[in-house]
């Protein structure tokens, strides 16, 4: 704790994100006066270290936020349908990790390397986008700014800790079983509430998420709807086919896209992303340098490689896009944009 | 063995594809008369059960295809470049399971609910095409028969085995290092021969096979080129991009593509690809009914689902294709070009 800080809470401090959430506040070294950390009543008890001192996880209630400066919620959509409007009235502002508010008109949707200045137009709730989106908008967003954007075509190869830790569990439980020829029991993927289930371990499954009724799954419309909102291009053409691969923390993206400029060159392409904020480029092909799940976790930074021409549209383009889910897909991105509120004297203090 | 028969010779008949050919040839009642089983001189001696006879392994000599009808080679493409034309010389077929001569002109490259008139060109060796492509080319081809074909992206989830016996073992010998907090040490993956190996289990690798100039891989060339010449499209728009996941055994593909005929429906296609030859639909959203690899294996269909319009572009559409990278992607699309050029008269006999 700092002298000079702001009243935080987490909520969801004991889920997966919650805790990369606690451990990005503590190695950014985030200006924090008194750290809240909050759960579901089962949960609540827990002790969790921060820094010298020992927090008591206690349960989320509306009084939980009375002096709370900054909240950062990832309990899941309902705990936030209930409870961020209770920490807005009271004062704080709300960073929001899940679905609930984030195609909200009123709610800024922000990716702070793209978008930071939506965060100007605030009522008290700032939404997080999804994890697979994130990623995609910092390794796009040069290029639109520079060559513009027409089109993109992703298809996701998204690790298992984008479903909770009981997805994470049930991977390592199902590939032991499988390992000792016992029978696999799906339980939790692909939708914990939806009707059926499927093993994840050695299989590549194509639902996240519900299904939607134009056969589109909830998680790749988000994927489409949070890009054109994010990158302020409601027209963009934007398709996503968004796919569960037994990895425990890595999402990748296999991504195809067009530029509006006439003969960009791949080596104009990496200049640019080698010096764009939160890019890091690795694309080496001689060396066979490319983006790797492994790699990226516990790393900040979003990679990209294997960028190339499509071999017959002059304005198309390739690439391989890898970030830590739970890092710039989830907890990094909510402190970094606590950080953007911060210096745009947008929190109380 | 029957008593009308074929002289049969499979090469690479220990290796990974071999034996699912010799499994296949038997399943499928194929009419042999006698059935020479070669390898490498390192494997020669290997006993091998087929139906009621147990079959040692020869090593695979220039002498050793006198008097064979039918040879099927998938021992690697410097065995067949060795070896196919003293196979063709003495009077034998060559169907061959590498890429030495898939695209050489006076080779057909057939998959023959695609284009098995093809095999009517042949001058004593035909191309088994590269797995990845067989599976996209049975989905697309009723498609492209009916509504013309513009374009096609894919991204692929490719199975282990693709890459052999050494790689599969390799998946589980890391997969238990992992879960039992033991180092990884890459050893064959993503290409053994290339300078650098990556971790595969709970992994996504985005090299198959080894880079071109071009920065696409070969794998992704192949799938480019091959599509191009077995659907008769030369100007065919095709891009990929080709990925290992951990996945034992079944490829998995998310395919784009735009015909060229104006307002078709979803519903049709549906309608289409369920009658089409080799094609099992697998396409109900309101029950998570769609393709997996842990379906698809031991199965000797291409399993499609996920079949949805692009939301921007009535001519695109995207869908999810399936299919056993070592029967219909390898073995099985062997023999059933065998039993074509039989049904066409056009082995000796």
């Amino acid at each position: 704790m700092t002298k000079f800080g702001f009243y935080v809470a987490v909520v969801g401090a004991t889920g997966a994100v919650g805790t990369q959430m606690i451990k990005v506040l503590q190695d950014r070294d985030f200006p924090i006066k008194q750290l809240t950390l909050l759960s579901s009543s089962r949960s609540a008890g827990k002790k969790i270290q921060f820094k010298e001192e020992t927090i008591v996880v206690q349960e989320a209630k509306p009084e939980s936020f009375e002096g709370v400066d900054i909240a950062l919620f990832s309990a899941g959509g309902s705990v936030s349908k209930q409870l961020a409007h209770e920490a807005v009235k009271r004062g704080a502002v709300v960073i929001d990790n899940t679905s609930a508010f984030r195609m909200d008109p009123d709610v800024p949707l922000v990716v702070p390397e793209v978008n930071e200045e939506d965060l100007k137009n605030h009522k008290g709730i700032i939404s997080n986008p999804n994890c697979s989106t994130i990623q995609m908008v910092v390794a796009l967003e040069p290029i639109r700014q520079k060559y513009g954007l027409n089109r993109v075509i992703v298809s996701t190869y998204q690790a298992v800790s984008g479903a909770g830790a009981q997805a994470v569990d049930e991977l390592y439980r199902q590939t032991k079983d499988v390992l000792e020829g016992n029978e696999v029991r799906p339980e939790i993927l692909p939708v914990k509430s939806d009707k059926k289930h499927y093993q994840i371990a050695f299989n590549a499954v194509p639902q996240i998420d519900v299904f939607q009724e134009n056969g589109f799954t909830f998680e790749e419309m988000k994927m489409i709807n949070e890009t054109k909102k994010i990158m302020h291009l409601p027209n963009l053409q934007v398709s996503a086919t968004c796919v569960r691969i037994p990895v425990e923390t890595g999402h990748s993206e296999s991504v195809y896209f067009e530029v509006e400029k006439e003969n960009v060159e791949v080596t104009e392409i990496k200049q640019l992303l080698s010096t764009s904020p939160g890019v890091v480029l690795q694309d080496d092909t001689r060396e066979q340098l490319y983006p790797l799940a492994t790699t990226a976790v516990g790393q900040d930074g979003v990679f990209v490689g294997r960028i190339r021409k499509d071999l017959d549209e002059d304005k198309g383009f390739h690439m391989w896009v890898v970030s830590d889910n739970l890092l710039k897909g989830a907890a990094l991105n909510s402190v970094q944009i606590a950080e953007s509120l911060i210096k745009l004297g947008l929190v109380r203090k």
